[in-house]
């Protein structure tokens, strides 16, 4: 078994990004900026925009943080990204979701710009995607296919199940993951709550994709020997043996499961950073569009 | 087995249609107008329009039937889209494809007003879909669902195999049958050009949708019993029998098949007419939300 280390492949992307931004600035262009507005006091949020701003400041990105109290309004946060929309100096922003409920997530997708939508949710950069138009990829599944590109794993012609269809991670990823592209050409079967018979279908697949957000979900008995594990969920649990008492835990389980499979990605290091990489990826693309 | 007409389906829907565009009008409403842009005199292109066309009649809807030879640039063609998207009186258009090869097909489908987008395929229509926001839907995967729906198929929890990923049936078809919808709920696996085993995977599969215009791929050892097969395939093979001196051949054989399955769409008069009977749905669909 071998780990595929997303921190690592994550940290030479950005090492590759800084080189690419210090020559662009050398040349003249402007520094690229991505702002972050993170909604109410979400522990697992904070954590991930901080990672985010300071993925920034050591490619050398520009960076602000917007911060609200969760009591603020669906119309404030909206024109707030609308100032984002216009404002020339900024790259691209993200919204840290998830939002309290009494503002509507979709709402606010559907008000980014998507030439600033680094996160590629907006519905414009999910359909340039499926027609393989130049688009934001969505960060999580463009860092999964990067991770594997990087670590020589072949998708062509492999049996892939994808768990879960989220918006953000399972739909896209499986299409993404068919796409007659490299990485890609995989035949992907996409699993979710009104499957039958999961633990049969993950045993086919070569590569397994779990990103459900349920700790331990995958186990060994359902994962054939020598496959590919791709481990997307981060799930806060209860772990008094840690300072803060808990700890990330993934959909797989992964002391079992890392004894049958070829490669296994971690939680935390694995997904996790290579999201984050694939967000600078945006961000530097987007400064590169938006002064061409 | 049993026969999926979709003629009869088809016929239904228009039935209902013409009712409700009736009604419209009756209420002040103004007509629907559908526009069709037609390049070169390729047989199989100007069956589907006129079919287009002739439906509109039987509904109530108004139609334009807009020609080019093939020589026509794809200027002069941007030209006229441009023009019938800025039109009023039309609520929505297609461009039938194919289109000749010094024409960009995305380029095309790209200026395409999405609002006026009838044939769903827009990538802001693809990724509305996507996420399951209000849009137009792919007219020929949309069919496909109806004619499930009006003839009591159930989708939900069943193992569904999509033959084929092209932009405009299985790529859409695949993500909408995955959904968390009804019609939906499937677990949907994808299979192409380079999927490993195609006949297992076929096997396993209790709804077959062939979509890869292959005249009799899907052979009755592919099929489980009972399966429920949905054929997309209009291949145009040659056939001294007929008068024309060709036949419509779909990507399921048949005469071998039919003996197997549950159901089946017959090669022409199964998923065809249900693409017609989706693009009159989106054209009303459109001209009420222009008109609200």
């Amino acid at each position: 078994m071998q780990l595929l280390d997303g921190k690592a492949t994550s940290q030479a992307i950005k090492d590759e990004l800084k080189l690419a931004v210090d020559k662009r600035i050398k040349e003249g262009s402007k520094t690229p900026h991505l702002a972050a507005v993170l909604v109410g006091n979400d522990g697992g949020s904070l954590t991930y925009v901080n990672a985010k701003v300071k993925a920034c400041e050591q490619i050398g990105f520009q960076s602000s943080l917007i911060r609200y109290d969760d009591t603020v309004t669906e119309a404030e946060l909206l024109a707030k990204i609308i100032e984002l929309n216009n404002d020339d100096e900024i790259d691209g922003f993200i919204v840290q979701l998830p939002l309290p409920n009494h503002i509507d997530e979709l709402k606010i997708t559907m008000a980014i710009d998507p030439d600033k939508d680094v996160d590629g949710f907006h519905p414009q950069n999910l359909g340039k995607m499926m027609l393989n138009l130049p688009s934001f990829l969505p960060a999580t599944p463009a860092g999964i296919l990067e991770l594997m590109k990087r670590n020589g794993i072949e998708t062509s012609g492999k049996d892939c199940v994808v768990i879960g269809r989220s918006n953000i991670v399972g739909m896209p990823l499986s299409i993404m993951l068919a796409k007659k592209n490299d990485p890609g050409n995989c035949t992907v079967t996409l699993v979710h709550s009104r499957t039958k018979n999961i633990k049969k279908k993950v045993l086919q697949a070569d590569i397994i994709i779990a990103a459900i957000g349920q700790p331990g979900f995958v186990t060994a008995d359902m994962v054939k020997e020598g496959a590919v594990i791709i481990d997307v969920g981060t799930t806060r649990v209860v772990d008094s043996s840690k300072k803060n008492g808990w700890a990330l835990k993934g959909d797989v389980d992964f002391a079992n499961v890392a004894e049958k499979c070829s490669y296994i990605t971690p939680v935390p290091g694995g997904v996790g950073p290579m999201t984050i990489a694939s967000l600078m990826i945006n961000t530097l693309q987007s400064m590169e569009l938006r002064n061409k």
